[in-house]
């Protein structure tokens, strides 16, 4: 099994287009250590020839135009993309399936809450339904992938709840949580024929035991890499959102992603969708040599792993 | 007044994701005669302090990380880019707007069909009516430009109705022209106050009379330069559909564009939105030749303007 991640970056990217913090200006001066990334999407092969998506970011575009395993192979029109798998209803994981429209074939999966919000959005009928079928993402079942036309890409997920919120666009300050309900974020547990296997968790509000429980002792997990502190965007002036309001756990801290994993015996530990004001996405930084003294990378954008 | 090109091909940019087409493999290769092209924007300021986008193409994360007059300029979250006017609804006009959320303020301009189909699409509320205020753009009417504040930019802008179509995604198939209605399309002529001014129309299925009418004897025209060919999508088997059917006029031809502008004594005369299958967006080829030939620059992205 191969991934290959094409963007590595929270919502915004990095830097983010009206971002001027210590972090984004270091990006945007080109500065070594500072690299830049485009918002998170993660490609997978089981073969080497079909590849499947899990979330679509606003970079897709750019992101299969560098990734040469992306392009056509042959004939005039087409594409290895075989389907695409999103976890979460927001633009940074959904906007870019508006980037493959154009008369390609996939397969559409996502759950039944994410789909009802696509189905609402008459924009994404730029991907006409008889090309791209829709298909429900039942949680806590093995789902085979398959392409348009059914036939199987050697990879099966299986979805699960995690503890997250509905998508920007769809809250409802009326409701407890915004209106939140279990599904509208979820994990996935990806396995090829083989029996390998990792797990891609780009949105966790909180570690729960039942995360903790799944990805305990497993070869890969990619994670959740938003902040490092829960009230980062307040202290730095940028939000007054915390990580928990946005639905992401924070990486440090008693109740953050590295003290909770240090005793799940995971081999190998990736943060993804970081965003750019966490300190630990610049390569100089004290942060950093925390996340990497712990077990974890981060993840930079073309950065492969065999699995 | 000052323009910036963000980008000059067609929605699908060049190379197009899913096109091995002969251009697109050139522009994949890295050929320097086919240089690559993002999907169509224009950043236009009066004062070179304040910028106002004409379209916002799904490429705009990168077209303004690409382009330092629109980087921010001071404080932690700042932009110059202070409107954004949309001539159509489609996705490679409309897209780029989910690129400018994270709570920055602009006034958003488009004509009221285009705005409804804003705000049925719920994904649109990324960018908060709070901050982005929604304003309807009349036709045949001279709209001076303000920033969310109120504060005049230094642009006036006349939107006019050209021949055209409905989105793509508002397609309804049942009802003539597919439910295409005046105002789905619009030109624009955009003057600063020392009465300076030009026309841009990315956009247009026929050269009406009324179009030939108001840009004849202009200073600078930049128009619809997305195919050679009515049928040039059809004869290299890329699409079933002509020109005439996704609203565009050709380039050339008898009743094509370069005929068309002849006689208008148009002082400088500009492709845009050129679409990926178009032989005149590589520089070598005898259709680039003809064009230049008839007094006619193809865009590329970067290219400025000063008027």
């Amino acid at each position: 099994m191969k991934l290959i991640i094409l963007g590595a970056a929270a919502g915004g990217g990095f830097p983010q287009w009206n971002c001027a913090c210590r972090n984004c200006a270091r990006a945007r001066a080109g500065d070594a250590a500072a690299q830049p990334r485009t918002q998170a999407s993660l490609a997978v092969s089981a073969n080497g020839a079909d590849w499947v998506l899990f979330n679509a970011s606003p970079d897709l575009r750019a992101q299969i135009l560098a990734t040469p395993a992306l392009h056509p192979r042959g004939g005039l029109r087409d594409s290895p993309i075989q389907a695409v798998v999103l976890t979460g209803g927001d633009v940074d994981f959904t906007a870019g399936l508006l980037n493959l429209r154009e008369g390609q074939t996939f397969g559409l999966y996502a759950g039944q809450r994410i789909l009802d919000l696509l189905d609402a959005n008459s924009i994404f009928r730029v991907l006409d339904a008889g090309l791209v079928p829709r298909r429900p993402l039942a949680t806590d079942t093995a789902t085979v992938l398959r392409d348009a036309a059914g036939r199987e890409l050697g990879l099966t997920v299986e979805a699960f709840v995690v503890p997250g919120k509905v998508a920007l666009y769809a809250e409802d300050a009326s409701r407890p949580d915004f209106g939140s309900s279990a599904g509208d974020t979820v994990g996935l547990h990806i396995t090829d024929a083989g029996g390998r296997g990792f797990f891609y968790i780009p949105a966790c509000a909180t570690l729960s035991d039942d995360v903790a429980r799944r990805v305990r002792g497993s070869a890969l997990v990619l994670f959740d890499g938003t902040l490092w502190l829960d009230d980062e965007m307040i202290s730095l002036g940028l939000s007054a959102k915390t990580g928990a309001r946005m639905g992401h756990i924070s990486v440090s801290g008693a109740r953050g992603t590295i003290a909770g994993f240090a005793e799940l015996g995971v081999a190998r530990k990736v943060f993804v969708h970081i965003n750019n004001s966490n300190p630990m996405i610049i390569d100089d930084t004290p942060e950093r040599k925390i996340a990497e003294t712990a077990g974890w990378t981060v993840a930079y954008d073309g950065m492969e792993i065999i699995l």
